[in-house]
């Protein structure tokens, strides 16, 4: 039960994640919205993983991952790398087991990141902004503690916990031609792609990215997982490149990947909050960014969209700077 | 039919209302936020008046007035002045039973406000900053349309028509201590209080308001209307004066007025935005603003707060202006 598992998750993984995690995440509520359904051409029922615990999906997969472990193994708890919503997801999904959390952040994180983690009571390790700083300081922490490493996405625990957002929506809605999530390292893509193509096989899964960091795209075309490193974008949840095994799931489910670019994500936020009254983070608006865009045609059909977190910085809103 | 109802409105009064308006209106859904509970020390279930129709309660009585006009008269339009959430919520009704609306708006308004109360199809005639010109152009309007005036707040069947958000609440929570809502003109306030103690007697009626702003306190503690005039709060749906029967109202129902700080009412409505992950407006987070500053003490009891609304330029939210 220690080591990660070796299959793709299918749609019964899903289902157990749904089972064993219920009691502690929300079952998050499905809002739609007239005007935004005229600009897109369609008809959009979006699933609000922003009013999920920590404020994102990733507590989907963190408490499936934290519920499977080795009672033994849990007990000296788990560790992670992560500047945003999965260190929180893990810290939270620990203190519901009572055990501890070590999570690695650089420096240069935001304050209120580091607030975030701390606030849900995890133990922060800072490291230096290279990939290098981060890995080293990672094993240090592992080899003082004994704790778990949890990757943020590249774990078949991970993908079935993500994929249970997708299986409540499908759940409420069985007569959705699209289903859209954002693409980062591709946890919740593959898990929302598992559960739709088993669901409702003639569903299409459309995956979304930043152009300026297109890189699940270029995967698929070259055929070989092409780096994410040092490329930027206001969408920040979405910075990570794809692992072997969220790279497989998605050549294996996923339809088609589309890329939008920096303003239509901002617009596509900024009429979510004015229209919808809800706040998100702009990875969440990227699905809704190539809606409005006419990046992806919907014209007449019905989408489910996944509307990934909610996580900003008050300060910083991307039209005010 | 075309006079406004005479008598103050009972609970069976705010039920008609609330038959007469479903098709209109959303039935709205109640958020709890445990962090929030925390901070306030009690229980909280908040009513999203936010995700209302045009973004604010306003939409239910103004539908209200509208479905019950007289088919003749609502033939030549429905008239108000506003430079808010009425003004909308009174073009969208219009606009449902394919009749005209004309808003007086004063030409300072902000380009936002003027753009929704033309989304919604109403004619806009502007006027100057002062109440002279205001009542004046508005009777211009009348004179040539032979639209009916619609008061904000200062309507029985208005008042009965704010009143079917707690009617809904306390349908969905029969067991809530206290409930909480803001007090500008007063009609929210009003209806929510007739509705409250008829359903729940035992529930004190708490309205709350901005301290720049306490003309609701001062008229109760003199007896007599007192004015809002050239006073000035970031709550800017609260600026209103009472009128006779929102004032009578609030004498017969309310237990108590209660006022806040503007920065109170500021870090209420960012917590709000950064817990509950939704979109309010300065106005809604009053009650909140009271509760987290102790102007009222909640320890251990369970309360009902209204969201008033959702409505904010945000391109000049409060904390980073």
């Amino acid at each position: 039960m220690a080591e990660p598992a070796q299959a793709v998750p299918t749609i019964d993984d899903i289902r157990a994640a749904a089972r064993r995690i219920a009691p502690y995440i929300h079952r998050t509520p499905v809002l739609t919205c007239r005007g935004i359904d005229e600009l897109a051409g369609g008809n959009l029922v979006f699933k609000c993983e922003n009013f999920q615990k920590v404020g994102a999906f990733k507590m989907r997969g963190a408490s499936n991952v934290v519920a499977q472990l080795d009672p033994a193994v849990r007990q000296r708890g788990v560790a992670t790398h992560s500047s945003g919503n999965h260190g929180a997801a893990l810290a939270l999904a620990a203190r519901n087991f009572g055990i501890k959390s070590f999570v690695v952040m650089p420096e240069n994180a935001s304050e209120v990141k580091k607030r975030a983690v701390a606030a849900y009571g995890a133990e922060i390790t800072y490291c230096g902004p290279s990939l290098e700083s981060r890995d080293r300081v990672l094993s240090g922490v592992v080899a003082r503690t004994g704790a778990t490493v949890i990757h943020p996405y590249n774990d078949y625990r991970i993908i079935a916990g993500q994929g249970t957002a997708a299986l409540e929506l499908l759940e409420d809605f069985d007569d959705l031609d699209v289903v859209m999530a954002p693409v980062g390292g591709g946890g919740l893509i593959s898990g929302t792609a598992i559960a739709a193509k088993a669901l409702l096989p003639r569903t299409q899964v459309i995956g979304v990215e930043p152009e300026e960091v297109d890189d699940a795209l270029q995967s698929l075309r070259s055929g070989l997982i092409m780096p994410a490193t040092d490329r930027r974008s206001i969408a920040d949840g979405l910075l990570a490149s794809l692992g072997n095994r969220t790279f497989s799931v998605i050549r294996g489910y996923v339809d088609d990947i589309v890329t939008v670019s920096e303003s239509a994500i901002i617009q596509a936020m900024r009429l979510i909050w004015e229209r919808m009254k809800i706040v998100v983070e702009p990875s969440a608006a990227v699905p809704l960014a190539a809606l409005l865009t006419g990046k992806f045609d919907l014209r007449g059909r019905r989408a489910g969209v996944i509307l990934s977190g909610g996580n900003v910085d008050l300060d910083a809103l991307p039209w005010t700077r």
